[in-house]
């Protein structure tokens, strides 16, 4: 099993994602600094995992107060000022947050600090438990789908999958979104072996959906990414899933780079091709994909790797970290209150109102 | 201008591709044993560049000869095996040592040792001058039809180009196949700029398309593999053009791994995509592309990077060197007799015969 996040004994423990797969380096500690310095380097990332460490962070700094109950306002003010700063992107960390907050503003005044820090220890936890159960939510409810859609080749034979990036425990804290429907997949023994596509220019899926897939004993093969769609043509590949950074009202869904790549591909050899993503994705404000917006990253995600050049300095970069992949090329969207097939824009609103 | 190969004065000129772009090395060279290590070590790559190599090679080895002419056959047999046994899986390379032998075969008998060298230099020479003569005949054709197929949109504006791998300058010793015809028609003025897949895993685009770009101060930008589609979708590029390792009779095209995919996009959103490639290319004994055989590659080609490890050594790989991309994806096939469009089971043939 893999423990990509814990808190036990006032102890949060994490996994070192860095230098994933070539050094596994599981941390203990009791700091508050010492979790946000790990956010801050990327020690831990994957918004749901940054979400539930961001939790557990502010407990380890409530652990570690020794002022009177006067003085705990402006040092709670403090705290989760830190602990926001440390990656100001991340939506579910400033989620995390205002949960800690929620529960300061409704029992501050009328608790004591013992009786405030445990109601904020159960929020905490209740981050982590809701990933966990969101993710084994998605994996039921994807597993059907699949079960429905692939009965045909399920009668004689096991399924291959394609993922892309990384979108499992060490990511979410749960089992995962795509990915934990194909660990619930492969344990109700429906997959033959899972295709991993290595997911540049940072190599999630090389690294780090190869790593938990070889930690978890499922068989699998990393390719380069654009292998796929010759993969497909040779009847390689059954159906992908992978997960989602924004979902819009549409279905329309922006995701790693690549996934509208293996999404057309899918689509031109007529193998359907899903999202897997919380609720929580789901941007109903957006009408469609177009209105997403799609963050450009450093040039030198292309010209380096893992600290190594290969290009020149001055070599010129188009560097979208992310792509949309329109509703037509998705067969569905599992979320953890159910899977949407077909009518994406009435469907997805339902599961939000 | 970019030298990639050279003659002059009883020398070899090469550029050691090793440890481009961070690196431009230019070697002379008299000798035949640095020539033939040179193709060894991949200093020199890509199919006609290497076949214009060798036969310089075996000049610089005529040259070398000391001994009598009763001598030269034992002498000469040997130099072209080791010329052979440089790269043993290179067409061109072969069919440059069977130019050599045809030469040895008319006139050894008839002619004085010097006479025989002589000829032997025109025939390399002529490996040379062929490829530069293909090259300038391909970019012909292909701004040709590129202005027939793209003349809508040139009436208002110039056109994005996508390509794959390398096919320039440094794979032909001439200007290039489809990077031939995309230097053309940027001089013509016709191109906006040039989209730059990376190439993986051994990234062809990323440093060595990227450099010949710089180098000879077209504009383009360097993307991962998987985002061509995404930027299709965002109408950034027009056409798509690439090179060819092999062409079956029916039009089905073998070629770097990742020039289906693009293929497969480039069909999605209705944006030509054509094969770049010499007459030789073509396999009319081939019937089509289900029985191209295609090279699987070493694991380590993902698993590091220019000698960086990114992934541990006991992760599964898949590594498919080409793939295929079937001729209905294909607008047309630029050779250096004409382009073919639409018909190629009965028009390649043509060419051929």
């Amino acid at each position: 099993m893999i423990d990509a996040v814990s808190f036990e004994n006032d102890t949060l423990g994490y996994l070192d994602q860095r230098f994933l797969p070539l050094k596994e380096e599981y941390i203990k500690t009791k700091s508050h600094l010492e979790a946000i310095e790990a956010i801050k380097t990327l020690a831990v990332r994957g918004a749901p995992l940054i979400g539930i460490v961001a939790g557990y962070t502010v407990i380890l700094g409530l652990n570690s107060y020794q002022g009177t109950k006067d003085e705990f306002p402006l040092y709670f003010e403090k705290l989760i000022q830190d602990v926001e700063a440390s990656r100001p992107t991340a939506v579910n960390l400033f989620f995390a947050t205002a949960c800690m907050k929620a529960v300061y503003d409704t029992s501050f005044t009328s608790d004591s600090l013992e009786e405030l820090f445990a109601k904020m220890l159960v929020a905490a936890r209740k981050i982590h438990t809701d990933e966990i159960a969101n993710c084994d939510a998605m994996a039921r409810h994807g597993v059907e789908l699949i079960r429905h859609d692939l009965a045909e080749t399920l009668k004689t034979r096991k399924l291959n999958v394609l993922t892309h990036c990384n979108t499992g425990t060490l990511a979410t804290g749960g089992s995962g979104t795509a990915l934990g429907v194909i660990k619930q997949a492969w344990q109700e023994g429906l997959i033959e072996k899972v295709i991993t596509a290595e997911s540049r220019p940072l190599l999630q899926g090389l690294r780090l959906t190869a790593w938990e897939l070889e930690t978890e004993n499922i068989p699998f093969l990393s390719i380069s990414d654009s292998s796929s769609a010759f993969l497909m043509q040779k009847g390689m590949i059954d159906f992908g899933i992978v997960g989602a950074d924004r979902i819009a009202a549409n279905g329309d869904t922006a995701n790693k780079i690549g996934t509208f790549a293996h999404a057309v591909s899918a689509a031109a050899h007529n193998i359907p091709y899903y999202i897997a993503a919380p609720v929580s994705t789901i941007d109903i404000t957006i009408e469609d994909g177009s209105h997403i917006p799609i963050e450009e990253r450093s040039a030198d995600e292309l010209r380096t790797i893992f600290g190594t050049q290969v290009a020149t300095p001055s070599t010129p970069v188009l560097n979208y970290a992310f792509d949309v992949t329109p509703n037509q090329y998705i067969r569905g969207i599992v979320t953890d209150k159910k899977a949407v097939v077909g009518n994406y824009a009435e469907d997805l609103k339902k599961l939000i109102t």
